[in-house]
């Protein structure tokens, strides 16, 4: 049978990719690999749609969220921390390990963040330093609304705005300068079309100046060394070089298709998917919101929505994600993040029929495939 | 021009793994990754020889010596770091970003630790809960007596002996439960033979059982998180998936050569270059008890060792390593570590004949090399 990755990352990798990244290793400490990084560096900044560098780690995405946390942000410092879902979460166990003081404005697994709360929540607490968001929050499929918030933000010169973009950046727009987010993270395995190993974060000017003055421990995930290394082209410690190989090859696949048209892509495939899943009588998690990465169903209630998992992947191939947590059972996760294009839906959209109708849910054959063909012909 | 890695890490990656990591990417949280996870599990087991868990993070080597730092230790803590070379001096750094009290053990670059001054120094300061130190300093090519070391921590109750073997694990003998080592480190791009991305930490009862009363902040490198997950075939976040199945298949190869066969080619190899080098009128840099990692090599006082690295690199492709920090054009440094066998070794004494001679160092051109071949023959 054949295998086809529907997950929310890791995402299918071009065969451009995986064949650069089988070639020979070289040493990183060399020239030509100096040169390599040097390309990568711009296409990264041209990605995140900022004029900041973008460090480069090698860990998993949740690396890059701990080095936001314990770069910008002393013990004791209190930070807002937005909770709508797993990832939410993290942000809060983050700044408990590292001895923050968080404040949480938490919202229902499949809601985005109201604005509103969270200037209300500034003004209340003005001791409050950091924000801290997804925008995209991967384990309920909503996008969280980034610009409304960091227009707040970026009123406060004694506020900074994390955004956990891992599922967000290269999926929709998020101009990093032209908002004024403060730090935005992302890790290879989404849009970014590569295996997991990978993890980037930028700083804005203000973030940086704020890491200035923070007496938090890092060592390993200390952001001014690998700041200063970028500007020599290197990482401070030993990168996964075979990765950055494949990045310089996605980046430019990426400039070459244009950002604008990335971000057209995933939402032509995200909208077709919607309607395809709702044309089929299943309903959305997400109430309002839905970010173009992912696209969260709710399993039908006399459906065993683990059983629905494992009919994906035992007769067609197929991983989709499940729900976490709360939601357990309760939710399937089909991305179309990456290396996605109109065709792959049909594949998944004609699994996600089949399987129900195989399990005695009352959908009719082609009524998804039938809507996702008309949006996207 | 052909390029040869002869670096002490990244080193050169088989064919065969090169091409098991530019596989389809498979999902981690499903059975066909978790069955590779677990023989790759059994596979660390036999080579880091212990019956504890080896446990993967996606990092640099220099991620998992952090994980050991703030993992095993409370702030204000006394350890004792042996410093004899720049990756000593990196325990001391982190010792001082994780708040721990250092003292320090120096000895001169291209010299091992005296065992006799461990001692000294623990019996000296009773308060001390940790000794920091290298296997195999890759900055001098010395060897650290680890065995004799581990025989003194084992004694104690209070004290864990934390080896990086970032050069040793796979190179030679260093059986982590047979001598009593607390905990042990190495990364992927050395003995491993795969691209950089993955370090790995095995941690023995004792040190576990130290590991539960720390106060310091970890997340990212919690190692309770990764034992828990290890037992479930998994890891707390998304793993370097591709890394991970070329682990798969390197340690298929280094159970198929065997432990004791990978320790005696190593040890042959560095034992004919030793020669090799001494034969062409060289001096080695170490005083006594070289690693079999690599060949730390005197640069003679008439010959520029930064033009003789450049000249390895434009004259005949191969990469090798300068020295670091006080040592920089002072030594080069010949690596013969991972996939390598008596062949290769030819390529690089041969280059070192032909750059010396090139630069007119009064070499006899074939003098290496015919000790190499009646050592290797």
């Amino acid at each position: 049978m054949k295998s086809y990755l529907f997950a929310p990352g890791p995402t299918p990798v071009p065969e451009k990719a995986l064949l650069r990244m089988a070639a020979p290793i070289i040493h990183h400490r060399e020239k030509a690999f100096e040169a390599v990084f040097e390309e990568v560096r711009e296409g990264l900044k041209y990605l995140f749609q900022t004029q900041q560098e973008v460090l480069i780690l090698t860990s998993s995405g949740t690396g890059a969220m701990e080095a936001a946390v314990s770069n910008l942000f002393s013990k004791g410092e209190k930070v807002l921390v937005i909770r709508a879902g797993k990832f939410g979460e993290r942000w809060g166990e983050l700044s408990e390990a590292f001895g923050l003081d968080p404040v949480y404005l938490d919202f229902p697994w499949g809601e985005p963040a109201d604005p509103a709360r969270v200037s209300e929540a500034l003004s209340s607490q003005p001791d409050i330093r950091g924000v801290l968001i997804q925008a995209s929050e991967t384990s309920t499929g909503v996008m969280h609304p980034i610009q409304e918030i960091a227009a707040i933000t970026s009123k406060r010169d004694d506020v900074v705005l994390i955004v956990d973009g891992i599922t967000a950046v290269g999926v929709f727009p998020m101009p990093m300068d032209a908002w004024g987010i403060d730090v935005v993270i992302t890790g290879s395995q989404k849009a970014l079309m590569l295996p997991p190993g990978l993890a980037f974060v930028s700083l804005s000017e203000k973030a940086w100046k704020k890491a200035e003055s923070t007496d938090t421990s890092t060592y390993y995930f200390d952001l001014k060394k690998y700041l200063a290394s970028a500007g020599k082209n290197q990482t401070p410690y030993t990168p996964a070089i075979a990765l950055v190989f494949g990045l310089h090859e996605i980046l430019k696949m990426i400039r070459q298709e244009g950002l604008e048209e990335v971000f057209a892509r995933h939402h032509r495939l995200a909208d077709a998917t919607r309607e395809a899943v709702k044309a089929m009588g299943l309903e959305l998690f997400p109430k309002f919101s839905p970010s173009d990465a992912l696209t969260a169903v709710r399993v039908p209630e006399s459906i065993d929505g683990l059983a629905l998992k494992k009919a994906f992947l035992d007769r067609y191939g197929i991983t989709v994600a499940g729900g976490q947590n709360q939601v357990k059972g309760k939710i399937i996760r089909i991305a179309h993040l990456g290396y996605f294009d109109s065709l792959d839906m049909f594949q998944v959209i004609a699994a996600l029929e089949m399987c129900l109708y195989q399990m005695g849910y009352p959908v009719t054959l082609g009524s998804g495939l039938s809507v996702l063909a008309q949006k996207l012909a």
